[in-house]
C-alpha cells in the first residue's frame, strides 16, 4: 500500500484493530450460539461480552505471536487477558482459526465494497452533472484519433457514466458474492461445531453462510472480487486516457483543474500537465496487476494450503486502497474539469468541413450515385482539402458532377452541426432513464 | 487456437463463413427496419432476402479484401454478386464498419456462452452423480498437505459442484452483459441511421441495443466476459490439482480412466500418470492469460481506436475453444474417475489415529482441562505415535493424566468416524436442495 | 497463432513437419553416439540415416498416434515404416520422449530467435535510417502530452533505436539461455543412456548439454524467453504509440504510408488511420499475454509434470509468429512513415515562443535574479501568451523586471533553435558510434 | 509493502531519508561538474558539500511539498535552508526534476539487485551444502506425481542450485542493465546542461550514462529488470512446491524445521505443515504480480508521461523487499530441512521393484526381443505387482518368457540402485564444476 494514494477510511478496514475486533464479534457471536445450543454455559458466552467496548492491544497481540508463532491464538490469550482465562475458555471452541480469518476478511471485504460503491456513486453523481451540464457542447468524435464526425461532449460523460454504472453493478454482485461466512472446522465438515453457530455468526454480521467449506471460504469468491476492481481499474484508465488526449497541447478541449499554488514543473511554468489522469493510469496499473495472483490463488491443494494468504495480505488492501483512492481522485477530476467548447469547435473546423464526408458520401448513394462513384467523388473534394486546405463544401459546390446529384440546399445542408446532435436527447434517455 | 483442443461446435462460431453470415443478417435486418422507416424502398429491403440460403464464397471475399483492403467493403461488394449491385445499394446505407463487426463479435461471444453453459451444466450432472455415489465414501482432509480431519468424497465433489455452480451464475451474468448490439453509426450518434434501426436488429439477433455506444461497443462489457472464463478457468486448474494430487503414486485414491490401448509412457508401461487434470492445468493458465490483455483493451483512443481487434482475433476464439475443450475433458475425468475408497481408509488411519488429536483436545477442554494443559497432553502422546509408531488411542487410554479427566468410553468415541460425516446431509441438502 | 498476423517462415518452425524432422535428427545422431560407444551396432545406427531424405508422413503419424495415444511412439513406428522394424529396433534406446520433445522444443525456439533477430536487424536498420535522415528535423518534445522543449524527430528514431539494439542483445542472451538439450533419461539421470550421447546430439545440433535436467529441461529458462519477448513486444508499443501520437488529426507530424487501393473507411475516405500501429499495439498486448503462462510454468511437480506442455504449445508458436510479423510490420511502418517537417515546426510554434521559457527562467537566475522571483517573471510573462495568445519574447522584451536582467540580445538569443539540437552530434556518436 | 514480509536492509533502500540523501549526492556532484566546467562559481558547488553529513528531514520537506506540489523543489527548498538560499542558487541548473529522480530509482534499483545477490549467493551457499550432503541419499524420481526411476536428493539440490545460479546471471545483466543515469534535461537534448555533468555524476555514483534519454530514462530497462525478478520468483515456487511435495503426510520424505514454542495449528498440535514454503508459493505470485504492469510501463507518451510512476512507488519496493524476503526466507528452509533418508527408500520400494521396469524393458530389447514383445512382457508382469502387490522381481525370474531372454543374474542386476547414481558424479561436475 502506498501512503500517498491512500485514504483513511479505507485505510481503517485494513488495520490491525478492525481486524481483531471483528475476530472478537466472531468469537463473542459463536458463543452466543453454542450457548443457546446448550454447547457451553450461558454464562462463560456471556463474558464474553465483557470486552465488548475493549480497545485491544495491538502491540501486546503482536508480542503473545512472536511467541506462540500463531495469530488467533496470541489473539485469544490476550482475550483471556481482559476476559479471564475460566470466562475465555469455551472461546474459539470447535473452531479452527480459518473460521475466524476467512469470515474477517469476507467482512473487510464487504466494508471495501461498501466504500467503492459509494466512491462510485460519488464519480455517477459527477459524471451526470457533467453530462447534463455539457449535453449540447459539440466537439468533434474521433476513431483511430482521427476526425470523424461531430458528437458532444455530454455524450462522452454519458458513455463514462453508463461504464461506471455496469461496473457499480459488478461490484454489487461482487458484494454479494464476497458476504460469505464459514465457521465449519478443520476441514470444513461441522465435526466439532453446529452448523447453527455458523448461521449466526453469518446472521449477525450481515453474512450469509457459505454452503460448502473446507477449512477455507473457496477462492473463486475472491477471485470474482479481484477481477472485478480490475475492470473497474481499467475503465477509470479509459476515462483518463480520454481526458489525457484532450488536454495535450495540440488538442486542448479541456484540463485538470489547475490550483494557485501549484508549480507544475520545476522549470516550465506554462506547462499544466495531466498528471492526475497520468498517475489515475498508473494507479490503473497496478490495481489490475492484483488480478492473476488472485486467479492463481483458486487451486489450492486439497482442503487448503496457505499460499493465498500472503498474496491477499498485499491485494487486499493494496488494491482497495489504491481503487478507493483513484475513485477518488477521478470523481474530483471529473468535477472540476475545465472545458473549453471554443477549442472543440475550433478542433472540429481544422479541415473544413471534411468531417461531412460521410454525409456527402451517403447523400450521393441516396440521389441515385453508385456506391463507387459517390466514393470517388467524395474522393477526390477531400483530397483538395486535405493537399491545399480548400474547403469542402465550396469544393462540393463547384463540382459538376456533385451538382449533378445535389443540389445546393442539398449540399449545405449535410454541413448543418444539428444533424448530428439530433438524437442526444434519446441516448440520455437510455442512459439516465426519463424523469 | 490449438487444434488438439479444440472440439467443431466452438471452432465453427469462429470460422469466417458464421462471421459472413452474421453481418448478413445484421444487413439484411437493418434494411428491414430501413425500409419500414421509408428510408430505403422496400423492395430494396426485400431482395437482400434473395440471399437467405447462400453460403458466401470465403475464398471470393478474401480476394477482394486483397484489393480494397477492407473485410466489410469486401462482403458487401461479394453480397452485390448475389443479389445485384442494383439491389444491394442501400445495403449497409448509414451505417459504419464496426456496427457490423462489434455487433457480430457479441453474437459470437453469446454462442459461445452458450456452449458454455451446456458444458458446465454437463459438468455440474457428473460433479453431482459423483458426490451422490461418494457421499459417504470416508477419507482424510487435509490441510497444508498434511492430514486434519476426516471428510468425504462426497464433499469433495460437492464443493467442486457449488464452485461451478457459482461459474455457472457468472457466465450467464457475463453472457447478459455481453448480450448487445449497436448500429450507431461512425462515432455512435446515430447521425446517418436511425436508433429504431438498431433496435430491430437487436430484437431479432437476440441482442438488448447497447444504451450508449461510440463506433465501438464498450470493451469494459467484454473485459468482464473474459475475466469470468479466466475464473472458471481457475476453478478448472482447482479441480485438476486435487485429482492430480489423489493420483500421485503415494496417495493412489483416485485415478484417472485408462483406456485399454493407452501406452502411458514410452518406456515404464505401470505408469499411469493424471496426464488429462496435467493438461487441464496448463489449458486453465492459457485461458487465464486472456484476461489481462481483454483489461488492457478497455482503455480505448476517444471514440475508438483498433488496438482492441488484433486482441480479440486471438483472445476470443482461443479462450472459448480452449475453454469449451477443457470443460468437456474435466468432465469426462470426473465422470470415468477411478475412485478406491479402500485406499482413503488406508491413508486415513496411517498414522494410527492421530487425525483425531483436534476431538480428544476439544473433550479435554469440555472436560475442565485448561487449553495449555489439553494442548500438552495431546502433544505428548501424538508425538509417540508420530516418532515411535505407536497408536493413538492406545496410548491415550494409557496415560494416567488423560484417563483422569476422559473415561475409556469418551476417548473411545473420539475414534468414531461417524461423527465427522454426521452434518455430511445439511452440507449436501445447502449444495443440491432438498428434494 | 491468428494467421493474418503469421508469416511463413516463422510458420515454418511449428508446423509438424519440422518437428517430425528435427525428431529424426536426434534419434540418428543419438544412434550414432551410441554406436560410437559400443551400445548399438553400427549398422543399426547408419540404417536409420537411410531416412535422411525421407519426408515424414504427418497423417500417417496421426493415424498411429489414434491409436498408441502417444506421439513419440508413433514417429517411431512411423520411422521403423520407412527403415525397417529390424533396423529400427535400437532407435530411441534408453531414451525417454521427453529427451526428444525437450530438445526440440529448445531447438525450435533457437530459430525462432534467430529470425527474431534478423527482424531486429532489419528493424534497427529502418530506424538508424530514418535517424540520420532526421537527424536536424526539429519538433517539438513532450512532457505529459504537453509541449516541453525542442527535441528533433532523428533523436526519436535513435531512442527507438538504442531500445531496440538493447532488446537485441537481450534476445541474444534469451536465445544462448535456450540453446541447450538434454538426453538424460526418464528422471535426468542417465541411467539408461551414457551423458556422451547428449553431448553427440548437442554438439551436433548446435546446442549445449542442459547441465543438469529432471526428465525435462528446466522451465526457467523458457521463462526467461517468453519474458524477453514480453519486453520486445513492449517496445514496439512504445514505437507504435509515438506514431500513433504523431498522426492524430491535430498532430498530423507524421503518417503511416497510405497505399493507392486502400480505401481507409467504409463511409470516410479522407480518413487516414494509423491502423498498422494501432494493430501493433494490440498485438504487443498478445506477444505480452505469454509472459505470466510462462512464468506459471516453472514450478513442475518433482522431476516433472505436463502441465506446461498445453501452454507451450500454444505460447511458443503463437507469441514467435505474432512478434516476427509485428518486428515485420514495424520495420515497413517505420520505413515508410511520412514525416511533415513543416506540421512539426508550425506546432512547435503554436504558443508562439513558450516552450522557451525554461532558458529563459535559467537566464534570469544565472543574471542573478533569485530562484523565486525568475519563476515569477516567466509565468506572469507566459499567462499572456496561453490566455490573451501574445508572443512570448515580445512580452518578455517588453517586460521592464525582465529587461532589467537580461538585455535584448540576450532574450532573442533564447529563442534559437539551435541552442536545443546542440549535442545531438554528441547523442548519434553515444547511439550509433562513430565512424 | 506486507511489513511482515520485509527485512530492514531493503526497506531502508526505499525510505524517504535514502532517497533524499541520492538526491543529495546527485546534486552536489552534479554542481561539481558545473564548477568543472565553468558553468557556475566553483564557490557554490563546494558550498553544497557543506550539507554532507546532514539527515535531511524528511518531515520538513513534505510539509514544504504539501505547499509547493512538487517533491524536487521541495527539497532543494529544504536544501538551502542548510546550505543558504544564496548558496544554493546553483543547484539544479539546468536539470530537469526526472533527472534526480530517475537516476535515483536506478541508484536504488542497483543497491536493491546487490542485496538480492547476496541473497541468491547465501541460498546457493546452503543448496550447494545440502546437495552435498545428500549426494547420494536415494530417492525415487517422480514424473507427474508417479514414481519413474530412483535418482538422489543430492540431484535434487543441484537442479535448484543451476537453477538459481542461471537467476543469479539473470539477475546481474538486470542490474547491469539498469546501472544507468540521465542528466539530460527537460527532453534529454542537453539544451541546458553539458553531457559531461551527466558523465561525472555517472561516474560518480557508479552507473554509465544513459545514451539516450527523453525527460526519463526508458522503461524498457525497467521492464527488463521487474521481468527477472518474475523468473527469479518462479523458480522459489518451484523449490518451495517440491518441499511442500515432500512433507505431505504421504510422503514425508522431508520437513521444514519446527521450533519447539511453535504450535502448528490451533486444533491440531501433531501437524507440522509446511507454511514457510505455501507463504513462498504465495510470495511468489506476489513478486510476479509486478511484471506485467513494468510491461505497461514501457509504453509512454512522446518524451514522457508520468503513467510509471504511481506503478513503480508500488512494485519497487514491493517486489524487491518481497523477493529478498522469499530468498532468505527459502535459504533458511533449505538449509534446515529435515530430511528421512529411510522414508525415501519406504517410498521407493513402495511397488516393489516396478520402478525397475524401464530398465528390464530395456534389457530385453537388447537381448533381441521386439519392443512390442518387450513392452508386453513388462506389462505383463507389473500388472501383477500394481493389482496383486506381487514383487516385481520374482514375477519377472517366474516369467518363462522373460526368462528366455534373461538370465537370473541379469534380471538381479536390474535391480541394481547403483546404476540409477553412476552417472551423479558426472552431472555434479557439471554443475558445481571441479576442484
Amino acid at each position: 500500500m502506498i501512503p500517498r494514494y491512500a485514504r483513511p477510511d479505507m485505510v481503517a478496514i485494513w488495520e490491525p484493530a478492525t481486524k481483531f475486533r471483528i475476530w472478537y464479534e466472531i468469537e463473542a457471536h459463536a458463543c452466543d450460539a453454542m450457548a443457546d445450543l446448550g454447547v457451553i454455559p450461558r454464562a462463560n458466552a456471556d463474558a464474553v461480552w465483557k470486552a465488548k467496548d475493549v480497545e485491544f492491544d495491538v502491540a501486546r497481540i503482536d508480542e503473545i505471536e512472536a511467541v506462540t508463532k500463531h495469530d488467533v491464538i496470541a489473539f485469544l490469550t490476550h482475550l483471556a487477558e481482559h476476559i479471564g482465562s475460566e470466562d475465555a475458555r469455551f472461546v474459539h471452541q470447535g473452531m479452527t482459526s480459518s473460521d475466524v480469518l476467512d469470515t474477517t476478511l469476507n467482512i473487510q471485504l464487504v466494508r471495501a465494497a461498501d466504500i467503492l460503491l459509494a466512491d462510485l456513486d460519488g464519480l455517477l453523481a459527477a459524471l451526470k452533472r457533467r453530462a447534463m451540464e455539457h449535453k449540447d457542447t459539440v466537439r468533434i468524435g474521433r476513431s483511430h484519433g482521427i476526425h470523424a464526425e461531430p458528437t458532444t461532449m455530454g455524450l462522452t460523460f454519458a458513455r463514462f457514466y453508463a461504464e461506471m454504472d455496469r461496473n457499480r453493478n459488478r461490484l454489487e454482485t461482487a458484494r454479494y458474492e464476497i458476504a460469505t461466512g464459514a465457521i465449519s472446522g478443520a476441514v470444513g465438515t461441522f465435526a466439532n461445531i453446529d452448523p447453527r453457530v455458523e448461521e449466526h455468526v453469518c446472521e449477525k454480521l450481515g453474512l450469509r453462510p457459505e454452503p460448502i467449506s473446507t477449512q477455507v471460504i473457496p477462492r473463486d469468491r475472491h477471485a470474482m472480487f479481484f477481477a472485478t476492481l480490475g475492470v473497474i481499474a481499467s475503465s477509470i484508465e479509459n476515462i483518463a486516457t480520454e481526458i489525457r488526449h484532450m488536454q495535450r497541447t495540440e488538442v486542448l478541449e479541456a484540463e485538470e483543474f489547475f490550483s494557485a499554488g501549484q508549480k507544475g514543473s520545476s522549470a516550465m511554468p506554462h506547462k499544466r500537465n495531466p498528471v492526475l489522469t497520468e498517475n489515475l493510469t498508473g494507479l490503473a496499473r497496478l490495481v489490475r496487476s492484483s488480478v492473476t495472483p488472485a486467479l492463481e490463488n483458486v487451486a489450492l491443494w486439497h482442503e487448503r494450503d496457505i499460499s493465498h494468504s500472503s498474496v491477499e495480505r498485499g491485494i487486499a488492501p493494496d488494491a482497495t486502497i489504491h481503487l478507493d483512492f483513484a475513485l477518488a481522485r477521478l470523481t474530483g477530476v471529473v468535477d472540476k474539469l475545465v472545458i473549453y467548447p471554443e477549442t472543440m469547435l475550433a478542433n472540429l473546423h481544422k479541415f473544413r468541413g471534411l468531417v461531412m464526408s460521410q454525409r456527402v458520401l451517403l447523400a450521393l448513394t441516396q440521389a441515385g450515385t453508385s456506391r463507387e462513384d459517390a466514393y470517388r467523388l467524395v474522393q477526390r473534394n477531400a483530397m483538395k482539402v486535405w493537399e491545399e486546405g480548400k474547403d469542402f463544401r465550396e469544393e462540393l459546390l463547384a463540382d459538376e458532377e456533385v451538382r449533378a446529384a445535389l443540389s445546393e440546399d442539398e449540399i449545405n445542408e449535410k454541413f448543418d452541426l444539428g444533424y448530428h446532435t439530433k438524437h442526444v436527447d434519446t441516448i440520455f434517455a437510455r442512459v439516465f432513464g426519463t424523469d
